[in-house]
């Protein structure tokens, strides 16, 4: 089961993204499996991509002082390659790969830090056996991939990327 | 255990509830115990309050039209009596108690409509023994209060509750 | 943009679903922006897909009776075609549209039926205009897919599809 | 409006308490008036609340090691003071006021640190007036308590909080 937009090892893939956030598993999203919810993956590359922009400082050229565009996802795509549990930290990148007319594509990965402490079951309570990388690397748990689009709030219409937006991600990604 | 806002039969003060919509238990707001989170009752409470000022034609009146002015909760409680699970058929009740100048009192409920089918634990998918009435009448699971207070959108401050909102409440709960 | 794993109009496509279930947008699921949030689509995408199991009578033979086995989702993903707002009515989708040897892909659809009634914007309340079809036809205005995986709990291993879940499954979708 | 159980000046109210954790507050957290929803609280209380037994050693203690007991909420109370915006950083406390037989009552409070940085409205992202304190103590912007039960997982029934948790609590709180 490859993954159709990485064409690479997934622990190399994952060492492009410059940019990580760390993030520890809430009780709140865990389900009755006892593992993160597949939808909370969407809510953790929501966040990190708000954090993104913000660290690029385009998330209020976007869409603040004005209330009159908006960023929305186009598409969003999530692949699950390890379950995370309660009380797990891990971290979440952000990546631009490429930029449109008035869109972005953006690359999201999930990994558990090399010699994360031992996870627990949510459910149980129980220590569980959780698949890990030899200790000196982190793992890659989750990959994904998604659109977002420059629109007007009003008409639905795309506008373009507004230049310094271009500029800052394409310097920061080195895309240009 | 008395819950300090009912001073009756906890049946027959949830027959007083002229206003009940029906909830389906969902998978999503199932925590890792296997029941209904806790949280997840403040989620029905808000989403049954809202339908029981639009039911009253007073949501639109109290914050559409106009973007100056929402309804925001001012406190919230709830009391849990018996756990809810998966799937099952939930209805949850909202009361207008009193009208002050600003702010109304809302009472809450959620009922197991007698008859209801047997629960399922979510974690396990293992039947459970849940408690409930003879089958002959509906068994209160959860109840809760909370004022709502009619404010300002820029400032804050509180407003009146309009006159019209003041009679269409009075009107269906009887309480003028 | 097309949709990658469609090659039909939109609206025929969606009428290919035999499995449609209902759902009303309720205030929790509207963010900041006053549309349906990106995310919550996963939500209604898994309680669709709990209901369609369900519905062919599979769901508890997939992972009741038994705790050893469990559905997890291998990848989802979503497209937007056009934003949702508070209080509308909406239908969605699944169909099962392969059979794998321990997985099964499926496909979401989420529609506004024909003659809808106006949609409100949740953040200010205000009536918004929203893209509709002529009145005739339900709209889409979002699709979706995935891959489930049967999978053994305590291992994380696959397991092959049970022989009447298969049927089932084929049988209802006439993939046979 | 005074808090039923807060009988002194909320600020030093808030300084009793020992056990404070940072949150940051993120976009899906925000609901359609832009603010912190306030059903999304609890969630807050919820994770502080996990974290203060963890923090104590008596998280696993209470449910682990065996899965025939978890901890309930008996009740759940929240008095919302002033909205809290996207991306705040906020501080949630948890207080250990007393503990019964089987039961224990937890105080929360919401923070906003001292000189935090402008908060922005998360519909329009513009800015907003936040009352605030002079900067030169953190304000308090909600605060709650509730009734956690130690009760057997399949009965239902109430047991006696364990005597290691009941001396770590009361030593950590001061209690005995």
């Amino acid at each position: 089961m490859g993954i159709p937009f990485i064409d690479e090892p997934l622990e190399r893939w994952a060492e492009r993204f410059r940019f990580y956030r760390p993030f520890k598993v809430r009780f709140g999203e865990i389900d009755a499996f006892g593992h993160v919810n597949n939808v909370v993956y969407f809510r953790y590359f929501e966040q990190a991509r708000i954090e993104y922009l913000a660290h690029l400082g385009v998330f209020r050229e976007m869409f603040e002082g004005s209330t009159s565009s908006i960023i929305v996802a186009a598409n969003l795509e999530a692949h699950y390659l390890a379950p995370v549990y309660f009380d797990e930290q891990i971290d979440v990148g952000v990546k631009a790969e490429r930029i449109g007319r008035s869109s972005i594509d953006l690359s999201y990965v999930v990994r558990r830090p090399s010699g994360a402490s031992c996870a627990r079951d949510g459910a149980t309570g129980a220590n569980v056996d959780v698949p890990r990388s030899s200790g000196e690397k982190p793992k890659v748990v989750a990959v994904g991939r998604g659109t977002i689009v420059h629109v007007d709030r009003a008409s639905g219409k795309s506008l373009p990327v507004p230049d310094d937006v271009r500029r800052a991600v394409e310097t920061y990604e080195r895309l240009a």
